[in-house]
């Protein structure tokens, strides 16, 4: 007889789960907000987690899963994994099984248990996986110590060169007219305490986000870079150079399996993936890294039948 | 008859307080904790305030100032000077006036109404001082958008280039050990979550901390050059080029006065502060400049005998 199981891919930005059964077919999917009980707090993390598991299993047709793997930022951390499983005890027969995010990601590009992943994304890292599980990491330090090459990294670079020629500073660059453009700030001619209303107004705009939303500027230095600015790219070139240090730091000879990239920013710019990771695999989304471990973590042995049951399945059910 | 004045120098470390009588003679100081408004909360920064100025006006055995100048980070901002001036309605006669921070900087180090100042301590910015006034301002956007060569700006640099070789990234530097050394990390063994104990204790520790706070491992850079670390003399040489550029962006051929540099880190590093503000007269402190602030808008011409009055009583204050 055939089991379902759960996986989970609990993102900063959205947390998504998947039914799939032990001969690898997906049969529901669920989103909901982010599962990251550090960026989003533990109250809302699990609420999201929930939801996006009821609605899984809904769509599904199914009342209880025999077992689920919850891959999040970092696994969980002791201090949150029980709050987590508590919150699907009535839905999974057995304890479910954190892991990290990370591993999500690489299973979305490859069934192979050897190999590794560069993501860039919110954040950036590289991960080495041996035998199915996370074997050395490298970057993913978080906005203000690392993640260079990250859309963080990336928005941040591109709102400073934008701003710099504001009050005189840097080089002239295209990134200044997309960064007004985005913030929506109108053009203000009078001047304020020594500045130009303009840069008052975008700088207000600026620290009144998170500092984590920069990241939505990253995109901007790929469309400067694109029109011929060369401040933007000479940006990407330094973002390239950091991204090939964090995946250099995890490659070992001993680990010959394929690479795979991962993470909003590579997912989007494949000219850019396929400069930092050449000949990788391109994973546009962790749900069928999550599907995978929950039959790892069941036992059930992942072969190239299997993996590609569960990406065309998953396919189908994302095309609706 | 003299009169007496009240300067004030509100600044995100310490608030401090002088009584100066119109013929330049500073009577009393006090100190308090931060009294920037937007770092401290208004609440914190107006205790603050308090706290300094009836200290001061107890040292001058004064009970009634004729005016104030009240030097604060931004002016002070429209939303919180009526709350920083009615704390003050008791002890100061005419209504105060709000300056920016940046000139108590700039007249601790010169009398004259015309000319420029170069800070960086937790910031970094430089301002063009025409008739006593601020007339322009160039960087000095913040930790997170700007600062360019401030401490945040060297600590943040120090902190990155030390964690990254814990995970095999970036060249070996000096900066590690003394950053190591610094939290007071205790060398780990155990790996956690494919990262050495080592690297995840100490980056536990940075975050635990707000993120301004990086600013106080700015020294570092300057240990790690002093000692021949090549990649900390790189952090040097960007920090340089940044605040050059920062002071050129208000440069005019049209004014031809002084330079001041200003702020703990110039300051405190005499060599750094001679090469990005070559022939500048070093103010280590914003409490004479404060003083004068209080004099100039109190109408008192402050000549070159009454600035040093000012500088050589207010010396005398702060030995005992």
């Amino acid at each position: 007889m055939t089991h379902n199981y759960l996986g989970l891919d609990a993102g900063g930005t959205s947390t998504r789960a998947v039914v799939v059964s032990s001969d690898g077919r997906c049969g529901g999917i669920g989103k909901a907000g982010s599962g990251n009980p550090t960026s989003a707090g533990i109250d809302a993390a699990t609420s999201a987690i929930r939801a996006a598991v009821t609605q899984a299993m809904a769509s599904a047709g199914v009342d209880q899963v025999s077992g689920a793997a919850l891959a999040v930022a970092g696994a969980g951390g002791a201090g949150h994994r029980a709050t987590i499983a508590a919150t699907l005890s009535d839905l999974v027969a057995h304890e479910p099984v954190f892991d990290f995010d990370v591993l999500a990601a690489y299973f979305s590009g490859t069934a192979a248990p050897d190999g590794y992943v560069l993501l860039s994304g919110t954040g950036a890292s590289a991960v080495r996986v041996e035998n199915g599980k996370l074997a050395a990491i490298s970057d993913g330090l978080g906005w203000l110590l690392g993640d260079v090459g990250s859309g963080f990294w990336l928005g941040r670079e591109a709102v400073r060169a934008g701003l710099a020629p504001l009050d005189g500073r840097g080089a002239t660059t295209l990134l200044t007219g997309l960064l007004l453009d985005r913030l929506g700030t109108p053009p203000v001619t009078h001047r304020e305490g020594g500045r130009t209303g303009t840069l008052v107004a975008a700088t207000a705009a600026l620290y009144a986000m998170p500092p984590l939303r920069l990241a939505d500027f990253a995109a901007l230095v790929f469309t400067a870079a694109d029109a011929g600015d060369e401040f933007a790219a000479e940006i990407l070139d330094r973002a390239a150079a950091g991204l090939a240090e964090t995946l250099a730091a995890v490659r070992t000879p001993d680990v010959v399996g394929p690479l795979v990239a991962a993470g909003s920013v590579l997912a989007r710019q494949p000219d850019f993936a396929a400069r930092v990771a050449p000949g990788a695999v391109v994973a546009d989304d962790g749900l069928a890294g999550a599907a995978v471990l929950a039959l790892r973590h069941a036992g059930v042995l992942v072969d190239d039948d299997v993996y590609r049951r569960v990406t065309s399945s998953l396919a189908q059910l994302t095309e609706v």
